[in-house]
């Protein structure tokens, strides 16, 4: 067997320098109150030159796509096979936590150190997505969709908040527009990719463990909705003549959590505002969002089919109009069984007996990876709450010595499978793993 | 019996004259699609300019006073007489319609026209707001504020959408604010002060008739209300952790609307705004309007403890926090009972046999000027629904035409009941009508 287990004492000390530069990345912010670090800014640049340093001083041989996004390679047996990639993403929201995205990235970098050159059946990436939350132009997971050979042409005129198009601020970053599709990694030439990311909510933290195998990552739809009345002086206006857009929205709003409650999708109005907005006026219209996530897309579907009869039953009744927008859809995308299987493995070996197998409400660069090679997550404990796309968000240093020796432990196992001639680990055909070199 | 009526043929002419006039000043906006005047605005100057010379061409001796109302004044028997006012005013909300306010001002000039000077047992003055909606400063019923002596001085600070605090627009437009004082009348010097106004309301079309004698002006209060939960990632944060603000407003909403339908109160939530607002973010904090309007003060106080038991009660089942701030409140003024008869008389002078009562669901003038002196309204139908603060508000020639004639008939009533020595109309002492000259 290949080398890719860290020793105890290593791994208290890989646990700490983790946690250590996941601080000294927090403080790489485009604000002095808080963290916000996003696509092709300065201090995006400042991030990407740290971590690509950090992947440098593991003993990786480093280089930045032409998305911008930060490859650190280990070649295996022979220069050129095929890899197995570890990563995630180095951008954040507005007033982000220190952890979603950067703990995936520093745990892989800590695996890679203990892997000689030579050593393993394939070459091992970690890789440092640039642009994971599309914060900046909403060109969510456009890091990855670069990698996976998916980007959307679109995005180029998305101007950020300042009018910057993202074509401008990829040329202004050092990155030329018309080169993007050379960050795209030829199919066949990824074996696997394994991403560790911080749970996005409470379940670990209420099942006291330190780890999950992720079995999904969320079917999602999300939704522009528009309820349609007609505005009114509030004094002059009986109710009797009343078209309130806002009291419509407000019965759909607590339909839209009914439907969440008893269908186990996972169903949210994020935004809602009422228009003209006049205290003195009723509402005319109302612009809302639907958010949708389900483990499946026929439950997702069926949440969305039960939530728009609903709407168009409270239009009805009220003499309002309901207008609905899809604004983002992604069909759920499985972890392979035998990656589940393989990180499964690698948490007992770090002495997580029995894994809990969660699927992820959260999107990831995974789902967009999966487009390229097989998938596969671990989480890890969110020690406050499940609290997420906020500083409050906690992981400890015990949880992270934890999840290195299960990373690690993950990768082992794939070394083995992975050994030219062994496929029996792949339980058919569908779901056999790529052999190294093929 | 002096000389208030206004012959059938100048009727007729006169209606056409203030369909002609409002088409006139509803051309003088701020804005090329909409009709927008606001307060101190070149577009101010150039209508209050206008009103005065119309002033003028009826007859009467023009004045601004120091508050930028326009007034108009035909001495009675003898010079320096108290007065009796008839106002309106002539800025508007934005996207107005043409008759809110100015309606009344231009009704009140036709019937000056007919009166001679040295006719009435006392003076009679048309009087043109400068401000009554507070579009631009915040500042409502400011014009009237000033004449009732009742100017808030805490408005001084107020600024526009541009940074112009009210005190620099009064300069700007050549107004003295250190002498707004001055635009305050004497107690005594005012008699009586009537007001017409386009119904902000239905009630007139439905009883297809065209006038009617109001009762009281709305009681009022308006609260800022805030409901906070906490914010969550929307995929990972399960339902039974949430603390959304949004369902919790949602509900409350819903209950505002029980509550104003079971109560005879208007109820109503015309601002509402989720936050953060971000489409995959549990809303943490919902930001609402409530406004509260009744026919006394007692059933609106009620139904705001029904409101806010309510709140406390959903809040407390959701771990949410309820908090409310008022930011406006006005006890409910009373039309005088002897007005409202002198207006019901004008109203069956005009032809309209039984004009119906109505209670003013939205604020006037004449609210305020009810500190000054009793006060007395007439609504005219608005024919498309009762729409209000919108361009689609409609008065039709011919119900002008009846208006003006009540209007004008109404005065003539005051006359009779105003000459020395009658006191005969006054039921009670509270009630009884000033008398000229006292």
């Amino acid at each position: 067997m290949t080398a890719t287990s860290v020793a105890r004492g290593a791994t208290t000390e890989a646990a700490a320098r983790i946690m250590a530069r996941a601080d000294e990345l927090g403080a790489i912010s485009s604000r002095a109150d808080a963290l916000e670090r996003t696509h092709l800014t300065p201090e995006h640049r400042v991030a990407a030159d740290l971590v690509g340093a950090w992947m440098r001083e593991a003993g990786l041989t480093v280089h930045e796509d032409a998305a911008g996004n930060v490859c650190g390679r280990i070649e295996g047996l022979r220069p050129g096979l095929p890899a197995v990639l570890l990563g995630s993403h180095i951008d954040t929201v507005p007033d982000a936590g220190r952890y979603d995205g950067p703990l995936g990235v520093l745990l892989a970098i800590e695996v890679a150190r203990g892997v000689r050159a030579g050593a393993l059946p394939f070459a091992l990436e970690v890789v440092a997505f640039s642009d994971e939350e599309g914060t900046r132009f909403a060109s969510a997971l456009s890091g990855s969709r670069a990698l996976a050979g998916s980007w959307v042409e679109d995005w180029w005129s998305f101007a950020d908040a300042d009018g910057v198009t993202l074509a401008d601020a990829f040329t202004a970053y050092g990155l030329d527009p018309g080169r993007v599709a050379d960050a795209a990694r030829r199919p066949g030439s990824v074996l696997a990719y394994l991403e560790a990311h911080i749970e996005q909510g409470p379940h670990l933290e209420d099942a006291d463990l330190p780890l999950a195998v992720v079995s999904s990552i969320a079917g999602a739809r999300r939704f522009a909705l528009t309820v349609t009345g007609h505005a009114g002086h509030a004094g002059g206006t009986p109710y009797e003549r009343r078209r309130d857009a806002l009291v419509g929205a407000a019965e759909l709003v607590l339909e839209v959590e009914r439907v969440g409650r008893s269908s186990g999708v996972v169903a949210t109005v994020g935004q809602l505002q009422a228009f003209p907005g006049g205290v003195n006026v009723v509402p005319g219209r109302v612009e809302l969002s639907l958010d949708l996530r389900a483990e499946d897309d026929a439950s997702r579907d069926a949440a969305w089919d039960r939530i728009r009869t609903a709407a168009e039953r409270i239009a009805a009744a009220r003499s309002l109009r309901f207008d609905a927008a899809e604004t983002y859809r992604a069909d759920a995308v499985a972890c392979a069984p035998w990656l589940q299987d393989a990180v499964r493995t690698g948490a007992q070996g770090a002495g997580v007996a029995d894994p809990p197998v969660l699927w992820s409400r959260a999107g990831h660069d995974a789902m967009v990876v999966a487009g390229l090679a097989p998938v596969g997550m671990l989480f890890v404990r969110n020690g406050n709450g499940g609290v997420s796309h906020s500083p409050d968000e906690i992981v400890t240093e015990a949880d992270v010595a934890v999840a290195l020796d299960a990373f690690a432990a993950t990768v082992a196992q794939l070394a083995r499978r992975l050994e030219p001639g062994d496929t029996s680990t792949a339980a058919t055909d569908e779901d056999r793993a790529p052999e190294a070199g093929a």
